[in-house]
């Protein structure tokens, strides 16, 4: 085991996050502020009464004036065949580009779903917190999509794109 | 696409949560008030400045007391070997058998660590805000350790254990 106590830069910090795998996510918005999107891993439910889940936003990013005008966003998980469509929505892309790649739908909010999303959470953001470079954005899911048919999620971990291997439970 | 936009219940969104796979990770504390350790997958990266992550706990767990009282907590993220760990710390196991389950160490904080996680965040709880029946805890990492032979990382996905599956970039 290698371990660090001196005083924790970024770069070692980043690394060590690499090795905690997550699902891939594009979060949408659209309203006043316009169309915004970005892919997400820091996304995680917090309780379901209301139905209500986090996601994290650095406040430099490019989607971030669109989210904070808008205060609605959908949360769409990826599938191993939107790997194209995460590359573009974690990269420099100009939004107009992120906007005109997919047949974007609706639900309740306004906020972009993606039509075969594995499963996509249309949120209304009921509050938010800033820490440090990023804000944590509290938000109450307002309606649900799900995909009928279930491929297999997309994950990024160990700073690559990965899928799921089923096991047998112990 | 089914789609809801009724007023959501618990049970719809837990299920479309299921879609959303996510790291196994055991947080664990200790100190005056006690060891305690739950199996918890709502854990994500904030910021890097300084090395900042969440975790979702719920009041009503049995470790809620013992991790509010220790304002400590290490994130031990697991591999597909630990299976049986998981499994033991998301059940009703009382403390005294969680507690015996690992020969933990210790880095700066005194919270438990796993000796072969993935990948270990020794972290002090900064601030912490309550969202309905959960509280999200901004820990702020003092000490990493990380596995010297990286496993595959255990997920839980669709309700059930899961591992990577690595794939080629497009």
């Amino acid at each position: 085991m290698h371990t660090s106590n001196a005083p924790l830069d970024a770069i070692a910090f980043r690394g060590a996050m690499s090795r905690l795998g997550a699902a891939v996510n594009l979060v949408t918005t659209n309203g006043p502020g316009g169309f915004g999107g970005f892919a997400a891993t820091a996304v995680c439910s917090v309780t379901d009464s209301p139905p209500t889940l986090l996601v994290c936003i650095q406040r430099a990013s490019s989607a971030y004036a669109a989210v904070a005008a808008n205060r609605v966003l959908c949360v769409n998980t990826l599938d191993l065949a939107h790997q194209g469509l995460a590359a573009l929505f974690g990269g420099k892309t100009p939004t107009l580009e992120r906007e005109a790649a997919a047949e974007w739908q609706c639900l309740a909010t306004g906020a972009p779903v993606l039509p075969d999303a594995r499963v996509a959470f249309d949120c209304r953001i009921a509050s938010q917190w800033t820490v440090g470079t990023h804000d944590v954005l509290v938000c109450e899911v307002q309606a649900i999509a799900v995909a009928e048919s279930r491929g297999a999620g997309l994950l990024y971990i160990d700073r690559m794109y990965a899928t799921i291997a089923p096991i047998e439970v112990e």
